[in-house]
């Protein structure tokens, strides 16, 4: 520990007594490192402020003593986004003990909330009120709010009330010299010049950290029906997404899987079951659900859709699940793939998107194209296909050693990168760009866009000192690197 | 005109031709002061660039040449945001020549038009694939895309789809330095590092100028039904549209309306009449629209909300338009306030938004606050009830001189301010900052606030050239002044 930290830890356990500071080696150890165990870093202690004015007398002397914070949710970044760095440079912030829903407004569709709480909690606690917040990830069990809003989290859910972004009707946030931010009340309009709530959004606690959030909430779920369909292509998915989106408002899910995948889940994953009779060449999980009294039971919607759907020849068979079991079987297929990928041999995974009409060409030019450039490779995309956002997967060659990604992913990745961009897409869809991305990041932009980012960067944390390293590449006073 | 200017007239003209320069008086008096004929600006030329090649080339000499820009479209500000500065330090940067729809892509929703469209236009060529670009304003047939993106307008359609900050898909734009800003891709999913699209949405020209826009559309409206209901109270109103709101997502517009409005209207519009036989203090007009062929009729949705509306005695009295004539004839009064109050007398008016579950309170005591501070005026709040925004009106006494306004606005509008703050509201809802509201917003915000701004403002535009004096105030040399 530096000296410096040595002051700031003994500084905040004198201010704020023994629970805002851990320095106890074994409970600091679990967040040291990203859940997928590809990055490790080192912090002398966890901080732990139990409130905003607390995280404010921390920041402020961070700043004076000229500490670095690596502000921390429930540490379920995709790209080591909350893990310090290696040289233990940085303390840990953690905003896990703030974690109370403040006001939670049904009749105002409004849900204030700290940082520290977790997605799971957020649900329960609207769903008690007749709401839902309606964003879910894998994660939600740990992701906390903070972090949500941190990486514009996406999900599952995103084709009907967007990402984080869309759902986040204010912010309040400590700045790097130690100033909050208050921008909690939900305005609707609200033309007082840039917007600080929007900057905040997706920043990666590189601004500053977000300490609470006003968040939108949508009537709670009354009925919901999934269908599995099989379609001839990308292409004919994409046309029966669009005719049902043009019908109703109340398609929330349409996730494409195609055949390989199924048939790895199939495979690896006991207990799961072919959704259809035949083989197709490409699957769709399609969710529909009711809010009102008056709306159509989901389960008519989507027969109703389908039928259409078959008359115009977009879908070749489709069965709507009859039961939540059912439902949930469905589903536990299209959230297995990544698991039975494993399973299956090592493999080289991409968070992208590109404009929604161009992906289903992307989705077979680009695995043709990854596949001739890397022989041996198998590649495939699934996922979101209504947001133009799937995981594109580079699957090993037989027989490939189990460090097979880590050798290939410093020429298969850029390879991939490379189809986004031509394909005027975006390298980070939904995960961010934390460590992992950084330096494609920084490859793959122009340099209108770098400099408008390190020059943000810049303006807000001058020293260099909130979660270093992440997103952009500054040197420790700021300049470029 | 300086010699810096004239040199920059002078390559422009020379490498773009005469139509990219204006110099003739007579051509730019009109574009020199505001239309409400508030601020008047001196400009020794109009820049015509016809391509974002062209305004990267002029932006890129410009600041080589320390020649400030004041970006411009259809000069249609309330808050003297386009006017250039009285000195004539400034020349005008036109981008009405770039009006091009560059794609309409109605199976997209999509629509990627350059700056100088007109919003009248985009409703036009929307229109004519059955699509319907789902926000308007008065200005209309002057505002261009580049304007409604940089003051992230709004209008009497946000309630369904927003403000301009949620119909923008993507942006270009060139950077004060001469950079383009490439970030038009119409991504669902993008998590690039720091929102600049967000960032120049609401800036008001002062961080670089849009150039082009890719902006959602929705389905054309095939029907659409307006109602009149009259009203106990602003709260009654709020139970009235939480009613609605939560049984149909078809309510588009709702417009709340004091007695004494609708009675000046009656008084000065010629053709006016009253929508409903009794005396209501208060007055909403609903538009509920249908776009599908299978959604329920709107007229027959309105009459089946309303009815519900009075077995809760939400509503004390309602009409629904029987013609289209009719719909037309109840929105001439919701747009003819504020020319009746005009014809009435002297007024101050304010464009403030607060959270929507105060906005009733609001009305009632901040008219009551004012009146009583200041003896003989009487105040009135109308608009947007669903967007938590009204404009906030401060009638004079009766025989106040016709300046009265000027005379009393440095004092009465900081009050209402004052009022708005305390209610956690913003002192500009829609119509942005400009140079009207500039001081006002630096004694209103936080400190943090204002560092933040001032510190995005010097990172952006270090030189302080793209309109200079609009929302924060910089020395030229980017100091605080």
């Amino acid at each position: 520990m530096s000296d410096a930290q040595r002051q700031l830890v003994e500084a905040v356990t004198a201010r704020f007594g023994p629970k805002a500071a851990v320095t106890d080696r074994d409970a600091i150890a679990p967040w040291l490192g990203d859940w997928r165990g590809r990055y490790h870093g080192e912090a002398a202690a966890i901080l732990q402020p139990g409130s905003t004015d607390e995280v404010a007398a921390i920041v402020t002397l961070a700043a004076k003593l000229g500490v670095a914070l690596v502000p921390q949710g429930g540490n379920t970044s995709m790209v080591g986004g909350a893990t310090p760095p290696a040289d233990g440079s940085a303390l840990i912030l953690s905003l896990r003990r703030m974690n109370r829903v403040r006001r939670l407004a049904a009749a105002e569709n409004l849900a204030e909330v700290e940082a520290g709480v977790i997605l799971a909690d957020l649900h329960d606690a609207a769903l008690a009120q007749g709401r839902r917040f309606p964003l879910t990830l894998g994660a939600k069990g740990s992701a906390t709010v903070g972090g949500l809003v941190s990486t514009n989290a996406g999900g599952t859910q995103v084709l009907r009330f967007g990402t984080m972004r869309g759902l986040v009707l204010g912010l309040e946030a400590v700045l790097p010299d130690g100033s909050v931010h208050d921008g909690l009340a939900a305005l609707k309009k609200d033309n007082r010049g840039y917007d600080l709530n929007q900057l905040l959004i997706g920043a990666e606690g590189t601004l500053g950290v977000v300490t609470a959030a006003s968040l939108r909430l949508v009537p709670a779920v009354m009925a919901r029906a999934v269908a599995w369909a099989g379609v001839e292509s990308p292409h004919a998915a994409l046309e029966l997404l669009r005719s049902m989106e043009g019908a109703a408002e109340a398609i929330e899910s349409f996730e494409i899987v195609p055949a390989h995948s199924l048939a790895l889940v199939l495979q690896h994953i006991p207990g799961t079951r072919a959704p259809l009779a035949g083989a197709h060449p490409w699957h769709v999980l399609i969710e529909a659900v009711a809010t009102g009294a008056d709306a159509e039971p989901p389960a008519a919607l989507l027969e109703r859709l389908l039928a259409a759907a078959f008359e115009r020849a977009l879908a070749r068979d489709a069965a709507i699940a009859a039961s939540e079991a059912q439902a949930e079987a469905f589903w536990r297929i299209r959230d297995s793939i990544s698991e039975a990928e494993r399973a299956s041999g090592p493999a080289l995974q991409h968070d992208i998107s590109v404009p929604v009409a161009g992906m289903p060409d992307f989705m077979i030019d680009g695995a043709k194209a990854v596949e001739a450039a890397f022989p041996g490779t198998s590649a495939g995309a699934f996922g979101h296909l209504g947001d133009g956002n799937v995981h594109f997967h580079v699957r090993a060659p037989a027989d490939s050693p189990v460090d097979w990604a880590a050798r290939h992913s410093g020429v298969i990745s850029p390879f991939v990168h490379d189809l986004v961009v031509a394909a005027g897409g975006s390298i980070s869809a939904e995960h961010g760009i934390g460590q992992m991305k950084r330096d494609e990041l920084a490859r793959l932009s122009s340099p209108a866009r770098m400099h408008a980012l390190k020059a943000i960067k810049r303006a807000f944390d001058p020293g260099n000192l909130f979660n270093p390293g992440k997103l952009v590449s500054l040197a420790p006073d700021g300049a470029d690197q």
